[in-house]
């Protein structure tokens, strides 16, 4: 009989409608493997429950409520934004892991995060050669951003991306009915500080001439004020309406955020107000139409109930991949979406190795964009759309999903010291 | 043969998830009595359409392109907020609309929306008597403010509680996985200048202690910003997060909106910024809770994807019965809904005089309100909870929602004179 040693999963950073849909993928496959995986501890709020030795026994939930986390959103065992430093600076935060993994006979870590998730996946797998703990360290791939590399696409992102373009149908629809005699434009504003995958996904609505979203606005798009106001004069003149999306983290002329200029409250402090509202405001000054605006904020990351079913299918499979590369001895790695050639849409699971992929960021191409810089291209949809295919519907009861929430009982704790996290 | 004479169908007002499903009630139920009925047309835009003889001809929209309009949001014929004046001061409006009515064979007019377009069809429901023109006029109830009388809901109402409901339980979780170390605060802006009935909706997501929401503010009762601060920090203390529904109607205790104050643009104009973002605010300088806040606007009454199966129902039945009714012979009646008295949620349909209905405002009574006015009672949620059951899918194609666009060709004109509206 050979000995077995138990795993450790954790969920890093922002969460997403299809995270526990991984969590679940890992659990349930390490539950089939119980010959050679012990228990599956879950470390509360991330990386800091495994350094503060809080871990929960998913030992104790039922197949039934494991399963269920393919259909719940947010992060069933918690997360955190915590990013551990350097080994070489930090030596004892990874010493503290060795000792809380050694206390719990842990030896598989998996780690379920972005990029910056996979920079201290990457780190906790040097772990086993720097302080001889041997210890194997898988990444699983997360984020709503989609600006993971190597993967064809990041789990997360295809269900925020179908929350925008259905949201967006609907609202431009809403619109239209109304312009003529109410509001003409409407504006809704999206994730995507850094890159505008999401925004671009608003495009995928647009299928017929004079469809919403008419207008899109990127983060990589400098804002031309003048460009921008003509675009919406056109629109409105030709369809009646406007609809527009705008990502958080478009920026003026200058580089600024815009959704950080101009509004300040009653005491002059400046004001975070979105770039929502900034948009339709520029608007009505310089045009005179009547506006409406929405942000979906959170609502958009955490919108199971309208979740892509290939966006689950992989984040459920990325995790379970995770479990089974484990097993194969591998380490250093994370699972990633392959996207093969084929006249219609099919993907496998590839693997990537951890150091390469921490700390780069994937950004949209500019030929995903058209040349104007208010839309999508046909390359971009053909990219998208397959992203964001099927519905997978969680079950309802009094009218509302039925999301399950875990015991999360605690493991006991072995250890004497207390660690501070700073 | 007994003649045949026409309808004329308009939807008034803001739209609704369900609207259309009205829509779809009349027209299916008209084309099976089409020895009575003869062609169905609708007014393009409203009211605005009959007075300025625009004509839709819905006879030349396929038995499945009608079909469709139940699963698709927004209004397929457009709508407006143009108000028609008294029958003595604008005695011209009614003399044209009888000119149109005449010039089409129209004597059958079914007017879809709330409070104020139910006047309207009162005043038009008087022209046989008035001006000598036989008219059957027939109110249809729409508006997602549920706020007309008689009637137990009001059709459009039970999707938007719906999307309230569900948004807020997911976008609670996400917060509460996050809570730890960075959002603890989130605040979600509802609907409902005038009443909470749609704040109150998101109650229903609070099935157990703990669950998001946490509060919820209502434009019924005046901000006590000492109270609200102290049930945030609780709320935060007890369950590490706080997730808040406000409605865009709530006001500060001098009466004044809360949307309306403090912001100011860089040149100091008073900007509209909305209640979430304010409420948001107030925690973040009083408490320092990180904060996120998302605002639905449109979002919210467009959102057919998550409809209510009962909502979807009530809104074809009203359709439906407006069209049986004024084949049965009656006039200036609207179908409304009838709760009936039963262990398990049973409705029908019954009647009222547009006369009653008109300018009539339904408020939500103080007993659906917590004593400490941050909640929802027990018979709220009693009287609410039934609205929201069901879901009533769109199909999907591509990973979107099939929503059908009418062709709505314009019937010929028949007259010479041209309508201005003023």
């Amino acid at each position: 009989m050979t000995e077995k040693f138990n795993a450790l999963y954790a969920q890093s950073g922002g969460v997403t409608a299809v995270i526990n849909a991984s969590a679940c993928g890992v659990i349930e496959t390490a539950r089939q493997h119980s010959d050679k995986i012990g228990k599956v501890y879950a470390a509360r709020n991330g990386i800091i429950g495994a350094l503060t030795e809080d871990l929960i026994d998913t030992s104790l939930e039922s197949d039934a409520d494991i399963h269920a986390l393919r259909h719940t959103p947010a992060g069933a065992f918690g997360s955190c934004r915590h990013k551990l430093g350097s080994l070489e600076k930090n030596r004892s935060q990874y010493e503290r892991l060795v000792e809380v993994f050694s206390a719990h006979n842990i030896r598989y870590f998996f780690y379920n995060g972005g990029g910056d998730s996979q920079d201290t996946a990457h780190k906790v797998s040097l772990i086993s050669k720097e302080l001889g703990y041997p210890i194997t360290c898988i990444g699983i791939p997360k984020t709503v951003d989609n600006d993971l590399p190597f993967t064809d696409n990041s789990p997360g992102f295809g269900s925020v991306a179908k929350y925008v373009a259905v949201s967006i149908r609907e609202a431009g629809m809403d619109v239209a009915s109304m312009a003529l005699t109410s509001t003409k434009v409407f504006v809704m504003e999206v994730m995507g500080r850094h890159a505008g995958w999401i925004a671009a996904a608003g495009g995928l609505a647009a299928e017929k001439e004079g469809d919403a979203p008419h207008i899109i606005l990127f983060p990589e798009i400098p804002l031309n004020t003048e460009h921008f106001l003509k675009r919406v004069q056109d629109c409105v003149k030709k369809y009646e309406s406007c609809s527009i999306v705008v990502s958080e983290g478009v920026k003026n002329a200058e580089g600024n955020f815009i959704s950080e200029q101009g509004l300040v409250d009653a005491f002059g402090h400046k004001q975070l107000g979105g770039a929502a509202p900034v948009i339709a405001k520029l608007i009505k000054d310089n045009l005179g139409y009547k506006y409406h605006w929405a942000l979906a904020d959170y609502l958009q990351r955490a919108a199971r109930h309208i979740a892509s079913k290939t966006d689950v299918e992989q984040a459920y499979a990325v995790g379970k991949a995770a479990v089974e590369m484990a097993l194969a001895g591998k380490n250093a790695v994370m699972p990633i979406i392959v996207r093969e050639k084929a006249e219609t849409y099919r993907w496998s699971i590839g693997e990537a190795p951890l150091e390469k992929i921490a700390n780069v960021e994937v950004k949209m191409p500019r030929e995903y964009i058209t040349e104007d810089g208010f839309g999508i291209t046909s390359a971009c949809r053909e990219y998208l759309s397959p992203l964001i295919q099927g519905e997978d519907y969680p079950p309802y009861a009094h009218g509302l999903p039925v999301y399950v929430k875990l015991k999360n009982k605690a493991v006991e704790k072995k250890l004497s010291k207390t660690f501070e996290i700073t």
